[in-house]
């Protein structure tokens, strides 16, 4: 069975600066319905920037959660912005380092059950300093960590966020095991 | 420097049955002001099954994607309910399959820009099959891939959900490569 859902209605019930959200009515597979509680947003791009063995991870408070956490360089799309553009600018803006270019790794949907967000994840190697630029009321720290010691967070729970688990095991991965075709 | 947020009003704009959203105004480390855009979640827990080298993959139409998504069984826990017994319950209802115990792999934060969900994965070895109990309005289909190929999926991009990648990278990680104290 091919399955999907028919969108009856949509409500947009909350208009924010990162994200809307949208209460839709859908018709089920089997003819019944459902109410569907929907954040909009318009996408991310993070990066994953190795220089010596090291990754960069920032540090800073996220509100939602009280505390600092450690994850890599990302940040919100800008309207039209390509996430290859955004990873960059990114990198640049929160770690003061530039990159001429950048390589796909994967993209990642964090919580599909209510979000649409998709995380654009790239890998980044050679990069020159030209100084951080943060966003208004942004804080932050960055510390370069050996590739080891970060996979070491990840298993002691230090590392929570998603995009820099699956980008750092990733790291690994690619290094580490056959990939198949 | 120590940073975090005070919180100096909360507006819950949004009450729904997944999640509410609430709008704060923070004040900042340097006693500028800013607004967080809260979607507050119950949490979620999830469990990667593996019987016989294969992992149990549910395959399900994600409406905010509008596509069929590979995931691991998981689910919102219930008021209360501890997220070891939720993931239990919730592999039991997706896959007919129960299981007595599970060992705890990691919890994440899927994107903690703007939602304080914490999704609770674990890992189960040893299940009997007792029957699928799906929600109302669940419609799934339950697949058991050798761990290989959902590897592989990954890497080809089929398998985009956060917590499933973080879940397998991590098995994979575990059986590889040595871990530090």
């Amino acid at each position: 069975m091919k399955l999907s859902e028919e969108k009856l209605s949509s409500e947009k019930v909350f208009g924010g600066r990162i994200f809307d959200v949208c209460v839709d009515v859908v018709a089920l597979p089997d003819g019944g319905r459902a109410v569907r509680e929907c954040v909009r947003h318009p996408g991310g791009a993070a990066v994953l920037f190795v220089r010596d063995g090291s990754i960069a991870l920032v540090k800073q408070f996220r509100y939602l959660y009280g505390e600092e956490l450690y994850e890599i360089p990302a940040g919100k799309l800008d309207a039209g912005e390509d996430p290859r553009s955004a990873a960059l600018r990114e990198l640049e803006e929160e770690t003061g380092y530039r990159a001429a270019e950048c390589k796909h790794i994967m993209d990642i949907y964090p919580t599909p059950g209510y979000t649409d967000e998709v995380i654009h994840i790239y890998c980044v190697e050679s990069a020159r300093f030209v100084g951080q630029n943060l966003d208004e009321g942004e804080f932050l720290g960055v510390e370069f960590v050996p590739a080891d010691e970060v996979a070491a967070m990840i298993f002691r729970g230090e590392i929570k966020d998603s995009k820099t688990i699956c980008a750092v095991l990733a790291h690994f991965f690619g290094k580490t095991l056959p990939k198949k075709a």
